[in-house]
C-alpha cells in the first residue's frame, strides 16, 4: 500500500500461492517469522528471516540506498534506508508438506505477567502445584546417584546444607561462553523461592560460595564472570540454582523470572519473611494451568 | 559486485560521503551492525538494523518478491527472497558528531560483575559519575519540548511526580512485539536507583500506574505484557523507566542490570533506604572507566 500497485507475481515465484492460515510465532530482535499456510492444498510452514549485515557490503549499501530522515535531535538522528535489493535479502525456509508435529514445533505461546500476593501464593498457586504433583524423581535419582553420577562437577554432601552442582541439559559443555550449571539442593521439601526463610541462609550462601570455588577451579571462570539466580516460578519445585555466564543471554534470565542469589540472601538476612510477605511478578505462558487459576480468581 | 555497476549515490543520501572506520560490532542473530567512521570530517557512529517482519505485509512479499531456490531436500526447501523495497527496510541512526564516548559505547567488549556496596557507591561510584559529568542535556530538551516533542507519548506535567513518556530509539514504533518506551522524569537531580528513597514512592507509582494507562490506551496492551523496570547502571544520569515488551527480548532486561518498578516500590515501602544499603550487583564493560576506579580500589 503506497507502493507501485504490481499484483502480478515474479516467475517461479513458489509462495506467490500461498495461503497464510496463522503466524506460528515471530521474533523482532530476531527478524524472523514462522507461518502456517497451505501451498497447492498442501500444508506448510514457512519461515521467513532477514541475513544479517555483512561488512564487505556496507560500501555498496552506504552508495547504493535511498535514505529518508525520520528523526532529528541534537547529534542523532535516524532514517529508514532502503538498500539495493541483493544485499538485503530474506532467508527463506519452506516446510512441505508439514505434519502436525512442524505446526507445532514453531508455535509461540504468548506469556503473561501474573502479579502474585503471599495470599494468591498460598489460595492459588500452592494447591496447583500440589494437586499437580510434579514429580522430581529424576532430581532425586541425581542426589541419590542413580543417575547422572558421572555429569557431576562438585558436590557437597551436607544433608542440609550441601547441594550437587552439574551442567543443565541446555549445554553442551563445548565452550564457556554458554556455561549453564545447576546446584540441586541436598535438602528435600523446600519447593520454590516462597518456602525460603532466614533458615536457609547458611545452606543458601554455602551454594553461592562452594558453587563459583567450583566454577573457578573446573572452567576457571571467576566470579565476576558469572549470573547467579533463582527462577520464580521454577520449572520443577526442587530448590535450585541457576549458574550461567555474564554475557550469555540465557533463556530465564530475564529480570521478571530470575532472582539474584546475592539479592535473595540480602532480602532474608534484613527480614527473615521476605518472600512470604511480598508480592512476587512472574510470566506465564498461555498453555500453563496455572495462569488459568490465576483468571478463575479474577486476578488476571 | 555482481550487481548493476550504479555508482552515483541517491540524491540526499548524506550517508554516500562515509567514510568507514571499522566495525564496532555486530550481531548475526540481530541483524545489526555498529560502525564508526567520518561524515564530511566529522566523527559519527552509525547504526544499521533490520527491520523486523510485520505480518501485515506478508501477503504482499509473497506475491511481490522474487525468489532463487538454494536447496531441496525432502519436505524442505530454503530460498533467497528479494521482497519489494518498501518492505525491507533498514533503521539507520546516525550519532554526528560522535565523541569518543559514543564510540567505546557500541565497541564490543567482555563484561564483568561488579559487587558494589554503598559505601563503594559512595567512595566510587558517585566520585566517577561526577566527575566524568556526563551531559543530559538531551534529556532535558525533551523535557523542555525542544526536541521530540510530537514523538511524546504521554505526559504529566507536575513537576515533582510527572514524567514524560515516549518511544526508545531501539523502536521502530512499526509493531508492538518489540514495544519499548522510557518514561523520563520532570524531576532534575535523580540520576540513579541509588538515588531513591520513600520521598519518590509517589514519583514512581505515578509512573508505574500512568504509564501502563497510557500504553494500554495508545497500544492496547494492557499491564501482563509489560515489564517495567529501571537499569542500574542506567546509561544516562537522569533516572528513566523502561517500559517493554514481555516476550520481547530487550537488551538490558536481564537480572544482573534490571529492577522491577514493583520491587523497587515494594523495597522502598518496606525500607526507606533500602538503595543506601544494599549492595548491588552490576555488570560493567571492559572499557568502562568505572570499572578501572573498582579494580584500582582492589573490589574485583
Amino acid at each position: 500500500n503506497g507502493g507501485e500497485s504490481k499484483q502480478e507475481s515474479e516467475p517461479g515465484n513458489v509462495l506467490s500461492g500461498f495461503q497464510l492460515s496463522a503466524v506460528l510465532s515471530d521474533s523482532a530482535r530476531e527478524k524472523n517469522i514462522f507461518i502456517h499456510g497451505k501451498l497447492a492444498d498442501q500444508e506448510a510452514v514457512v519461515i521467513l528471516e532477514k541475513t544479517p549485515i555483512r561488512e564487505e557490503c556496507l560500501a555498496e549499501i552506504f552508495s547504493g540506498s535511498r535514505l529518508t530522515l525520520e528523526m532529528k535531535n541534537d547529534i542523532y538522528s535516524t532514517y529508514r534506508l532502503q538498500a539495493p535489493l541483493h544485499l538485503n535479502e530474506i532467508k527463506t525456509t519452506v516446510v512441505c508438506p508439514a505434519t502436525e508435529k512442524h505446526v507445532k514445533k514453531y508455535l509461540r505461546q504468548e506469556s503473561f505477567l501474573v502479579e502474585e500476593t503471599f495470599e494468591d501464593y498460598q489460595s492459588i498457586t500452592l494447591p496447583y502445584i500440589q494437586e499437580q504433583s510434579f514429580s522430581v524423581q529424576w532430581v532425586y535419582n541425581i542426589l541419590e546417584k542413580k543417575a547422572e553420577a558421572e555429569r557431576i562437577v562438585f558436590e557437597d554432601p551436607d544433608p542440609d546444607v550441601g547441594f550437587v552442582l552439574l551442567p543443565d541439559f541446555k549445554w553442551d559443555q563445548k565452550q564457556v561462553e554458554d556455561l549453564y550449571l545447576i546446584a540441586l539442593v541436598n535438602k528435600r521439601g523446600i519447593s520454590c523461592l516462597r518456602d525460603l526463610t532466614s533458615d536457609h541462609l547458611e545452606m543458601l550462601q554455602n551454594i553461592f560460595h562452594k558453587g563459583k570455588e567450583a566454577i573457578l577451579q573446573r572452567y576457571n571462570l571467576p566470579a565476576s564472570k558469572l549470573r547467579i539466580y533463582l527462577h520464580y516460578q521454577p520449572s520443577y519445585y526442587h530448590l535450585h540454582v541457576h549458574f550461567t555466564k555474564l554475557g550469555y543471554d540465557a533463556p530465564g534470565c530475564g529480570v521478571e523470572r530470575a532472582h539474584l542469589l546475592a539479592d535473595v540472601i540480602q532480602n532474608l538476612q534484613s527480614d527473615p519473611e521476605y518472600y512470604k510477605t511480598r508480592t512476587l511478578y512472574f510470566p506465564l505462558r498461555a498453555d500453563n494451568g496455572l495462569l488459568g487459576k490465576f483468571k478463575e480468581a479474577g486476578r488476571l
